[in-house]
């Protein structure tokens, strides 16, 4: 048996440092959970001289990626540099040189993360993933091992942080989508451009993932329809609100018998429903199946800390196969090719607010529309905003999309109608 | 490689025929996960002649338990029969018969289950339990695996679904423990005899068996203290309502330089804490952990379902180490020996409820004996309940434990008060 377990690490950022760190302060700890000292040897980085939040010992930092990824000493390769090239090639360079890999890189693994996958099964190397989604929340491994046994028919996750943040704040403080996504630039829990996470890019690689996972079936993450929350406003929040909903931006799955429906799109959500109360910058996945009934996981989804926590708990998992020569044991689980169906047939409930002149018969002429395309009405709730308009608040019972869609297309155009000012659908 | 590993099963109760169950429903899924058939050979059962709710082909039910415990071809022994004795010896020759062995046994585990635990180690084998806590909630193996590199300084859960499902109630509509406790016999929420739940004994195993994975130290159950939930009256939770608390009957280790704190007792929770939202026969169970932070995994507590869900996941691992010839890779990981502190050296938050006679300085002469014990008070509510009375409801700052049991003491004693109605600590 090995006395030391040599892992070789590849970028120094929040990640990296966050790990790195966690593996220093916990290292006696962790020798006696692994049956051998685990050591970082080398940890690549682009520029040496940089200052770091953590200290290595000398010789360790290194600006050539190959001291990592060529070294036959190092057995484990962590990849926390981002991006979808180089980290592909490096990877693949590492489990062509025989060494098991750790990454957290969602995009890369959503995009292009099936080969690295397929090789590292073939050849008996560990290849995992846990920090890619949901941060320190331990969902890969629950989905992979401890839920095995289940046919998950949902899951649903709170997956981007910066989101949660504004969506949350919002609600509390009845604060416009821009007011607070500038605070939350300012807070550094959005990034200077935040497209990626307000229009729910983010969201659709972690939701690839997910899917992928609990459905035994590669997702394509461009395959995945996406709505961000840049249209959700102060008032719909408030309207939620009244109704008993309140608004979160969530990646779903769901399977049935003819397939996946997986996507990523703001919706309201029942208050009672435990995602509803996950706030700020904590992330959540729910999962639904059989047997197991309803669980759900919880934590910070991002940052040094949770991530280095994740990446932290898969070297470790890959040092104890070593140790019991056992790598390998649990490799892609995409044996299923299911179908991701079309969003025009996806039934739901739906939220839906109008901007209407303030006129005899224009709810009259509005539901008249919704009964033409077979949308029936839950509630209904109308509030003047002005001497001569008013907003019609209205939840739908559980319609075809398609249906939804055309109703509103035609409401459109109604005289009465100023303007569709939004349409939010209804989680159970 | 194998094709097929066979299982035994000793018990065919609730979570037996759920794990039978969900083992059949999903074979190919299972067979795909682990590269191999799953196939249960026999079920030991008391009384093979009873009705039951799965089916099994003929020849593998049978009521002699040498049938599970002495075949050759079994790999697997799944315990599921309840009890400390004999489930131990049970599991103790399956494991010299070199089978590896899945309980869902908190009770023999908690009291019984080191030798075990060590026996299966060093033979290699597997025995895992994550059934025994949580039902369905994968916490041990997230507390084992995932979460490996923390240092963990807090586990609290809410583990027993009866005592959740009475308080849940007693919160919401306002009733007394005897009404709701009746009730939930009704539904077999709670059982004829409920001294094992409400008087936290079954909280008391699971606890031992969290803390002393969470700490890496053996924790006797007979060690933790324990109080249930009978004293907990209506008034304190419409009091606690009031406060911006929950009541709920945690199962809390807390982990510091001195030492480990292990205990199960109501406790006030402010609502926004994570658990506090857990309602009904959820459980729940929240860790603090350094780097992760705070996480938390929610689910269903016990039930045919959820725990045989937990079964099922260990049996899974158990097959893919056989597989990959790993079987025995994370054996028991209580390499600490932390001490358990007493609970007179406690530092906590309380609330106290007096009932005193409505009297002209009666406050002045109660919070003077908190200042004799250096018990500072945060908050002071004081409401009359007949012409004569008043009940006064305190919340006090952190204070040592000890100080507080003084203080009650002595005011017990004095003549204005009638009695210490209640004090129930409160957890940040």
């Amino acid at each position: 048996m090995k006395d030391e377990i040599q892992i070789g690490v590849l970028g120094l950022g929040v990640v990296g440092g966050g790990t790195v760190l966690a593996l220093q302060q916990n290292a006696d700890a962790i020798a006696k959970k692994v049956g051998a000292r685990v050591v970082i040897k080398k940890v690549a980085v682009r520029d040496v001289s940089r200052a770091r939040s953590v200290e290595l010992p000398p010789g360790v930092l290194t600006d050539r990626v190959e001291d990592v990824l060529d070294d036959p000493d190092i057995d484990v390769v962590c990849e926390l540099i981002g991006g979808v090239e180089p980290a592909h090639s490096y990877i693949m360079r590492a489990l062509q040189n025989g060494k098991s890999v750790v990454t957290a890189n969602k995009e890369m693994l959503a995009k292009a993360g099936h080969d690295l996958l397929e090789f590292a099964e073939n050849n008996h190397l560990d290849f995992l993933f846990e920090g890619s989604v949901g941060g320190g929340i331990p969902i890969i491994h629950a989905l992979k091992q401890s839920l095995a046994g289940n046919r998950i028919t949902q899951i649903m996750g709170i997956v981007n942080g910066t989101t949660n943040y504004i969506l949350s704040k919002m609600a509390r403080e009845g604060a416009d989508f821009d007011v607070v996504l500038k605070e939350a630039q300012a807070y550094g829990y959005a990034e200077a451009d935040p497209t990626s996470d307000v229009e729910g890019f983010d969201a659709q690689y972690k939701t690839a993932i997910l899917a992928s996972i609990a459905f035994s079936s590669q997702v394509d993450p461009a395959q995945i329809p996406v709505e961000g929350i840049t249209k959700v406003t102060r008032k719909d929040m408030q309207m939620a609100d009244v109704l008993g909903y309140t608004v979160k931006l969530l990646g779903i799955g769901q399977c049935d018998n003819e397939g996946l429906r997986v996507r990523v799109h703001p919706a309201l959500l029942a208050k009672g429903h435990p995602l509803a109360s996950v706030n700020d910058v904590y992330n959540a996945i729910f999962v639904r199946a059989d047997p197991v009934g309803d669980v759900m996981f919880y934590g910070r989804g991002a940052g040094s800390g949770p991530t280095g926590s994740a990446v932290l708990g898969d070297i470790i998992e890959i040092c104890r196969n070593i140790v019991s020569g056992a790598t390998g044991r649990l490799g892609c689980t995409c044996f299923n090719n299911q179908p991701l169906l079309c969003m025009s047939s996806l039934v739901t409930k739906y939220y839906v607010r109008l901007l209407t002149y303030d006129r005899p018969k224009v709810l009259a002429s509005i539901a008249s529309v919704f009964g033409d395309f077979d949308v029936s009405l839950e509630s209904v709730d109308q509030r003047p905003q002005s001497s001569d308009r008013v907003d019609i608040v209205m939840l739908t019972h559980r319609t075809i999309e398609q249906n939804m869609v055309s109703a509103l297309d035609v409401l459109g155009k109604l005289p009465t109608v100023i303007g569709v000012e939004n349409c939010i659908r209804v989680q159970d």
